[in-house]
């Protein structure tokens, strides 16, 4: 196909194709005369994962390269190309601000107690270590006693995750890495919105102090929208 | 207390307790004579609320009078207190395009296979239909297969959540609200990066194809950082 028909196909913009070709994203078509470059399915499905590393995985154009040389170079094992999507993934969410030493020791002995083998320094561990620091600061010390509970439900999470990148199977490289980018990036924000409909469900459940006292309270709850107008 | 020491003892600024008392969301110190007035133990912890609610919650301050008149109305039942809470750390997560249809069916099966008793329409609920959506648009309709997994997990960590706003006890309504803004809202962040903690764990659990095969890559995952530069 043409470039036009690639820009349909894709949703990509010709300028933006034209870009990523001068960055070497992505790989040139190969030309069929003179005036006349053919693209095929491989660009199209190369420019998906193009758009989800940089529109839903928010790395810059260096990362994504980065991220695109691990899939190209087929004697770097899938899991070294996972982990650099992974880190990619994760780099915007770390904070400048290192964690203290005694957040990071909460979180090695929390990989102690669940068996988990990672490396130093996981890009994950200094975002939860930051946090660890920042209930601390909060003089909230006692919100770490969340730590087991959501260890254990991240790790049922990334097996989930797993789950779906074996799907794709070992020959499709491309599809494994878009696959760990999509569903890093998006399933934070598909934990988020379950995590707060299964905290009403749970608040409900233990019957708050007074909540199953007065009704009409709890049809006010129905819609708690209204009252923040 | 004289303002200049509450000011010190709170972290917050003289002229935002000013602010803030001028807005009705700390009430009002008692005048001690024509020139003095008196704060408490009491509006320090106020103080602290209103900061957790605006910079850690993220809330307007409209937001966040409508959540510490919740507290201070005592024959609203805490389990109110607590929707509203909740409701107002979540409503900048909601998108201001709807979901569609399928994605909230898709939700609510989830629900009804959990058992989930919630009212319909929980802000989180619109937030996970929404990325049910952008799996549909990114051409991945597959990766909803993981939602069975992230509704047990979100289960786990919201038991966890709610632990911690009854250790607090009924009696403490402004601490059990703080913790709920504070618990949800920093225990995203917690989440997230325990999850990209797992994730790498899982991966080298299940051995991903070649993970085993090359020492060299191994090593060079260690510190994918490196490749990023």
């Amino acid at each position: 196909m043409r470039i036009s028909t690639l820009s349909e196909e894709s949703g990509v913009s010709v300028a933006s194709i034209k870009y990523y070709l001068r960055e070497g994203l992505l790989f040139a078509g190969e030309a069929s005369n003179a005036t006349r470059t053919e693209y095929g399915a491989e660009h199209v499905a190369r420019l998906r994962l193009i758009r989800a590393l940089i529109d839903v995985g928010g790395l810059s154009v260096g990362a994504a390269r980065a991220v695109l040389a691990a899939i190209d170079d087929a004697a770097m094992p899938i899991v070294h190309a996972f982990g650099l999507a992974q880190h990619a993934v994760t780099a915007s969410l770390v904070s400048s601000t290192a964690p203290s030493a005694t957040a990071l020791a909460r979180i090695t002995a929390l990989k102690v107690e669940r068996g988990w083998q990672v490396h130093e320094q996981n890009p994950g561990e200094l975002v939860a270590a930051r946090v660890v620091d920042a209930y601390e600061a909060l003089g909230r010390p006692d919100l770490i006693a969340v730590l087991p509970a959501y260890a254990e439900a991240a790790e049922i999470v990334a097996r989930a995750d797993l789950d779906t990148v074996l799907a794709v199977g070992p020959e499709g490289r491309t599809r494994m890495v878009e696959t760990v980018v999509v569903g890093t990036a998006l399933g934070d924000g598909l934990f988020t919105g379950l995590r707060r409909v299964a905290q009403e469900h749970v608040a409900r459940q233990l019957g708050l102090p007074g909540s199953s006292l007065e009704h009409a309270a709890e049809q006010k709850l129905a819609d708690p929208k209204d009252d923040l107008s």
